[in-house]
């Protein structure tokens, strides 16, 4: 990889997209040039990276000449049509989306977990999905040290997630409601304001979500871990930009809490937050915006054998999205 | 019983109190007279029941003269004080602080499950906590076909279970970020708008809260299962009146989804809303102000041999706390 890449942005003026310029910028990537690539729609608007103002050009087949990195995140349609042609185009692309995750040509990479499953791929790295790269980052140092076998958890996932127009659809029933006015909806089925939806993606017919499964199916493939079992409910709720995720784990060796706080507290990209006594404990509110997931409420599991109880937080669109997703880059530049 | 008792509210002022008056009037309860008692602070209030206007009386020694049940809502440190004194007067107490839920002498009831219970009561029957209740409503039809071996529990809890200041809390808070001011807070230790606190009741030396612990005690008692084991997570969210539950119960027996819903389906005070393909599923805006709780998202565990996930909604207030204490009332004057 070249020293000052290219980088090219797909689905820059989205809410991950615009987090990725802010993500590149705040770690001084050096980045030679960026390219902002988005929808017919979104072309011509000229957004900010440093003190040069870039303007947005239509995502086409021509796109990625002289691109070093793609960075997609401009769903899975998008992905699928434009991955392979990047890659011809001679970048490596780190994708957003679920497209390729699975895939067994695509390293799905957490970099504090698997960053050397990277210098396997084929042109395509894929970035977890939000809440199982938040999750691990928490479960997998516990992993290394006790083999997880199963957990059960449930998440508390914010709007961002759904990206910028749901970001749009909160605010306004809030104020809606405020202003004691008829609640209208577009992006969500139920009002989410005041609420909590158990629906995030799409439904399979064994009444789990994808999002549901994406948790035991790619924490398989991040850790390498084909026997794990993840039992999971996902929820959204009103919150703007940090997921939280409530986690019950059962191990194959026995776990005490304060091996597992000092397993934590010395754990890469995570902060333990655990002083019940002065209330202190991982908030949505307080990961916003934060590079680093936070762990907390840690106690052995009371229904486990060899259990443990955690909470863990982590702002969707950094960790969950634009920094795992700038992380690998850095990782391909030292390749 | 008489058959037109005279029934006197203890916090009558408070949240759940206004909805003790509420139930009554919905459920034509026969009260021959209605005292209605809270601190001094509050007395000299009236409220209306039916269209009788009743002026609120300050709680004291002599409150219980002639009353044949007292609903006392008030928390526990009145029931404690209290309680004994209406006992003495010749009044039973349904109460609905954990003052005495755990007391061998005091039955705890959910009426749809251990009714019969109420007849062992020497004064003081216990209401149970509101999230154990609305959890049991679903939990308990499944245990009595399947036997519950142990559940894994996220809460999803609303404001009104902290009582009428924190409902004025997150109204206010939502509209100071609304109109741009800061956010000011007195009865949580966190912003609760738009955030998911990890905290509900005191924290134990165990790491769990006392709320987390409730649903194993209290659900041992209420279903006769001394074995039952219930690994719980109770989490504040920004909703306004009714909890959720994501519940992964284990069986005994092996379950199937088909059966559940057949089960689920004819249990009493629960409703069955679970066609995912067209978006239904309990939500907790959709249960606020219904007596009935709802369950739904039924699936078969991935991480469980005889498993089944749901996902519980019921109004705090309500089944959680004011319809469950008039239940216990029209059953007394049964007996």
């Amino acid at each position: 990889m070249k020293k000052k890449p290219h980088v090219a942005i797909v689905g820059a003026t989205g809410a991950v997209g615009v987090e990725m310029i802010r993500t590149l910028e705040r770690r001084n990537f050096p980045a030679g040039k960026i390219t902002l690539l988005a929808s017919a729609r979104s072309a011509g608007k000229t957004l900010k990276y440093h003190d040069e103002e870039i303007t947005v050009a239509e995502l086409t087949d021509q796109s990625f000449k002289n691109v070093d990195i793609a960075l997609f995140s401009a769903g899975g349609d998008i992905s699928r049509a434009f991955a392979s042609i990047a890659v011809e185009a001679g970048a490596v692309v780190v994708d957003n989306s679920s497209a390729f995750r699975m895939d067994p040509d695509v390293p799905l990479v957490v970099p504090e977990i698997n960053a050397a499953d990277i210098a396997g791929h084929h042109g395509i790295i894929a970035n977890p999905n939000c809440t199982t790269a938040i999750t691990l980052m928490a479960l997998y140092p516990l992993h290394a040290a006790f083999t997880v076998t199963r957990i059960f958890a449930s998440t508390y996932q914010a709007v961002s997630g759904t990206g910028a127009n749901a970001i749009k659809e909160l605010e306004q029933q809030v104020s809606q409601i405020v202003k004691r006015k008829k609640v209208t909806r577009s992006v969500y089925p139920h009002q989410i304001a005041f609420n909590a939806l158990p629906h995030v993606d799409q439904f399979l017919n064994s009444g789990y979500t994808k999002e549901e499964m994406k948790m035991e199916n790619e924490g398989r493939k991040i850790m390498h871990h084909p026997g794990f079992q993840a039992s999971v409910t996902c929820v959204r709720i009103p919150v703007y930009r940090a997921h939280s995720v409530s986690v019950s784990a059962e191990f194959e060796k026995p776990i005490t809490v304060d091996e597992a706080r000092r397993i934590l507290e010395a754990a890469p990209g995570i902060d333990l937050i655990d002083n019940p006594d002065s209330n202190e404990y991982p908030t949505p509110l307080d990961q916003a915006e934060k590079d680093n997931c936070a762990v907390g409420r840690l106690r052995k599991d009371c229904a486990l054998q060899n259990g443990l109880c955690f909470w863990v937080a982590g702002d969707q669109l950094l960790k969950g999205a634009a920094l795992n997703a700038v992380q690998i880059a850095e990782a391909l530049l030292k390749m």
